[in-house]
């Protein structure tokens, strides 16, 4: 493990080395980091030792998540940070850059500041990806009181629960008792910096994304079934092939949303024909797609098309079933918060857009709670969830400067 | 088994009984006579009994192919016939249906207009389907001279050669000496009943099909690789979709084929995304298509059409793989046997129509050596391959009609 030389580094390299470090926790080649496993027990300890020598008050709450804590002059806290814990195969910077940029931007501005009016938290946040259990953000939601003690029974794929998982890991105190004092009521605003996950900012050659929304999240299986026959002997003028039908669908599904929103996204991810052979016109095909859009998008006006167009292959004789795994409204961040940062990074002489959140993160369990905020900085080529995950020094700097500044207008 | 008293029923009742009693020899609810199974040497059994009775000579070629022969003046040979064996989960009429009418139409010609100028035989085929054995057509490619000794060396899922499934099932004098006996040069013409397996009949009100040709068929694997990418986070405008591209694809396919002619079928059966996964923008979609259309059609165009595409897609940025599985050209038929059934048709006073074959058959196998002709009758709802096939007893007693009146034309 690097040991950082930190008065000799510039600050994209202070974090870029932190980062480094972090990833170094995990053996092999690629970093994967689930929840409360040795690799994220290793990490954890790392980040408790650098929080520690920056001068945080050091604790972990019952469900795992690790707090670096100065003290202001109130207890009213502005709480910082970002998850710990990857996916498998994951990269460096999801999640840990809120981390370690928000730690180091703490440390630097009270530095600079000296003791804050409100005391401000870091917060490594655990199992937001889902990475061991199939439930996530376990760690955010723990904190705004939005899971009991019985949702932490669930097993992971060996059948140990979180309750067993954090013991395993050598956390004690935990207990219903335990639980119940994991949800916060001190918390006034939650910051979030993240990297964008997507092309957008590197594409449009900007420096910092405000985030406005994060996209509500509906995903559907559409099935659709017609009439199986010889693909030889049936005219085209006789068929009901659902292959067909599917390929209209999704055609006229993407154009619409192209049409209607700008931010709106619509993906078919999976598609499967049945029986599959190449010589027999399918009886049914199942689509796995997935569609988003901010607050004040589209997403109703695209629910609604595809509704209509599914009633459509329906009047041409096909059945469809539409089997809802998920629909969730977007979620609007707070707009004195999403103001401030704007004006942080102003300050900062920064370029940057509005935007929404494409992928899923704590801040949205925060958002009906508490003000809360997101920074984006630049994903190259927009590649996340993936060992090529990338984020050039300079704007780990820059997420970082517009930090130090949103610190002060919320703390100081 | 039923025993059926020909004396005291009608021609399709006589045909549909004996279609039946094959049926009977496959065990459980479904038909399934794979070449040489038991299932298929018991159908074969009743055949040989069924043609000793109505006073045919009897005979087994070395590949298995049981004829029934009736000495004309000369020994030249007017063959009719179709396959004995059937897929998994068949039918009773698909191959059946030719055997037995034709059976029954040579003995009653016979019986009716004495000793023939021509030989007639009537054969029942072996393997045509691929049935057991990965080639198809194996019977007619015998008797063609169009698969060698060493052909026969294939094996079936337990391993076992066409030479040893022979042997096993009882058939002697099975060697390379035996088998340079089994190809033909006293044939004179063919001519081969066989149901539909398709709608087109049914929905025209017609009784018969005069088949010209046995469309070309083109199988491909085509492969469109794009940008795997998150399905959130990338906007519609970066996106280098390939299942939104494979459906334009299709889509594009589809309508050419039916705006370029009015024969020729274009089917998508089996369609995967890769890694097919409802939030990931897919990295590969890989489709099994399959394309057709008869002599005089629009092949070549489908074909140039389906290029063009595939580069209008490179053009774009995907990445585009054609696998050619399979591509025959169409095969005509006789026109002297095609104008012969056609009068034979009028004779009857029936409705028929002239057609391409959107299947594969025996005939196309003899129609390059040997003056070719098929004669189609009706499926219900066009379905084969099933046990749901289905020919009224007034259809099979249409087709033995016509056959009769071809059988005059060309053995008398």
């Amino acid at each position: 493990m690097k040991v950082m030389l930190i008065k000799n580094t510039s600050l994209g390299q202070l974090i870029k080395g932190r980062l480094d470090d972090l990833a170094d926790s995990s053996s092999g080649e690629y970093i994967w980091r689930p929840s409360f496993s040795e690799e994220y027990m290793k990490a954890a300890e790392l980040l408790r030792t650098w929080l520690a020598e920056e001068g945080f008050m050091v604790y972990v709450d019952p469900v795992g998540n690790i707090f670096g804590r100065i003290e202001g002059e109130t207890d009213r806290v502005a709480l910082f940070g970002s998850h710990l814990d990857t996916v498998k195969d994951g990269g460096k910077y999801d999640g840990a850059a809120g981390i370690v940029t928000s730690m180091t931007a703490i440390s630097r501005t009270v530095k600079r500041l000296g003791k804050p009016r409100k005391s401000i938290e870091v917060v490594a946040l655990v199992e937001e990806e889902g990475s061991r259990f199939l439930s996530s953000y376990t760690g955010s939601k723990a904190i705004m009181d939005k899971i009991g003690f019985d949702n932490l029974s669930e097993t992971d794929s060996d059948g140990i629960s979180i309750c067993e998982a954090i013991r395993n890991a050598g956390l004690d105190g935990w207990n219903e008792e335990a639980f119940a004092k994991t949800a916060r009521s001190d918390i006034d605003s939650f910051v979030e910096l993240h990297i964008e996950q997507g092309p957008i900012l590197e594409n449009k050659g900007l420096d910092i994304g405000v985030v406005t929304s994060i996209v509500g999240l509906c995903s559907y299986y559409v099935t659709i079934r017609g009439k199986q026959n010889h693909a030889g002997t049936t005219p085209m003028s006789m068929r009901l092939d659902p292959v067909a039908a599917a390929s209209e669908f999704i055609v006229g599904m993407t154009e619409y949303t192209k049409a209607v929103s700008d931010t709106a996204v619509f993906t078919v991810g999976g598609i499967h024909a049945y029986p599959g052979i190449s010589n027999v016109i399918a009886d049914s095909v199942k689509l796995e797609l997935d569609f988003r859009d901010g607050v004040g998008g589209a997403l109703d006006e695209i629910r609604a098309e595809l509704r209509q167009q599914a009633e459509c292959l329906e009047a041409q004789g096909f059945d469809v079933d539409i089997d809802i795994r998920c629909d969730e409204d977007p979620v609007s961040l707070d707009p004195g918060i999403v103001d401030m940062i704007d004006d942080s990074v102003r300050e900062c002489g920064l370029k940057y857009m509005r935007m929404n959140s494409g992928a899923g993160h704590d801040s949205q369990i925060f958002a009906d709670k508490v003000p809360t905020g997101m920074i984006f900085i630049p994903s190259h080529d927009g590649i996340s969830h993936s060992p090529l995950e990338f984020t050039p020094e300079e704007d780990l700097a820059r997420g970082e400067m517009v930090l130090e500044k949103v610190i002060e207008k919320l703390a100081y």
